[in-house]
């Protein structure tokens, strides 16, 4: 992953995100670790904003589509890439994936990344912000141990918080670690299993989304 | 990370291979996603095995050597290899490494790989063999989706077995899953966290380093 690589895929990220700001689509890269529970807060989040918000997502994985077979069962527009093996998702793959899912006019789209804490976040998607996911059986370690994961995230999820009882993770710590290496990231603790502390997520987007469309109204912007 | 850099890592690989096996020492390549456990796995292993079995480590991280203090803290002797970012170890950077263990003569070399399910499995680093680490928390679907790694494993360890009834994990789905993708694997199941399943793997470890050591009589290899 050299410099020019990295180059040509910032091009076509800023590509991306004209075209996204074009729709008026919120867009969040979700990145995390293996196993962190990003496909579950997806369902757990459409279930929730079904009739509310128009919500899309791209699900990239090396090379299975079992995670888009579970947001489709969800009824979510869902466009899977398959990396064949590669590390995380570049901005070409997601202009590809866009493509067929613009008609849609989605409010909020979610870019699911490749399970890794290291990979996706050098390659900016285009995406107006990003989501670090982690969970609570991950131990404290990962904020300072993945700091530009952690330090480029807006938001933060501390996700499977019904565990904490069982293990030795602090919640102090975590916040302490995290205040510390991006003190503006919005943390929302929750438990996409058991539902606990997810609302707060959800009213967060949409209200992103309210305020997207009355600045829409503002600049009379061709809302869908 | 092209075919060429593939191809001079594997025969700085090789080197690294004939180097272990003129030591004597046992080397296996630990890999798994961030927060499965690993070095919890090593410090329990370190402590069960201590005056029988000599084991030295080789930690990798993105940045920090907090790992390598954590090995330090048991008494194993450890060299901490920093990547700067990069989401793998490479032949070359054990074969530094190695350069300050090999005097210990170890009888087993662990090798933690970065935390991350795509990159190490792609690069030999010249170990005997592949451990890879998964615990119940990150879901059953991980085999499947990272089947390159569970396919190259000699042994699969799977780590925090005392959260199995908080989760909807299934034993018998996971077991059917390795054992499509890689019927030859040895697994343990284990608990780091409190014990549980620890010792048929440390007593598998005592059993290849005792092997060895008989080898090595039989062909006059000058043991330590």
């Amino acid at each position: 992953m050299g410099s020019p690589l990295l180059g040509v895929n910032q091009l076509l990220a800023q590509r991306n995100r004209a075209a996204f700001a074009r729709s008026g689509a919120l867009v969040l890269n979700l990145m995390s670790s293996p196993g962190s529970g990003k496909t579950t807060i997806l369902e757990r989040t459409i279930e929730q904003l079904a009739g509310r918000v128009r919500l899309a997502v791209i699900e990239g994985d090396l090379y299975t589509d079992q995670d888009a077979r579970r947001i489709e069962g969800k009824g979510a527009a869902v466009v899977q890439i398959n990396t064949q093996g590669a590390c995380h998702l570049d901005a070409d793959m997601v202009w590809e994936a866009w493509q067929q899912l613009a008609e849609r006019q989605p409010q909020v789209l979610f870019i699911e990344n490749v399970g890794n804490l290291v990979c996706p976040a050098e390659f900016d998607l285009g995406e107006a912000a990003r989501v670090a996911v982690m969970s609570v059986t991950e131990g404290n370690d990962k904020p300072t141990k993945y700091p530009l994961l952690f330090r480029q995230a807006s938001v933060v999820l501390l996700n499977k918080v019904d565990l904490l009882g069982y293990t030795d993770f602090s919640l102090e710590r975590f916040r302490d670690d995290v205040g510390r290496i991006n003190p503006r990231a919005l943390v929302f603790e929750l438990s996409a299993r058991t539902g606990e502390g997810l609302a707060p997520w959800c009213q967060w987007l949409e209200e992103q989304v309210l305020a997207r469309s009355e600045e829409d109204e503002l600049h009379g912007r061709a809302g869908p």
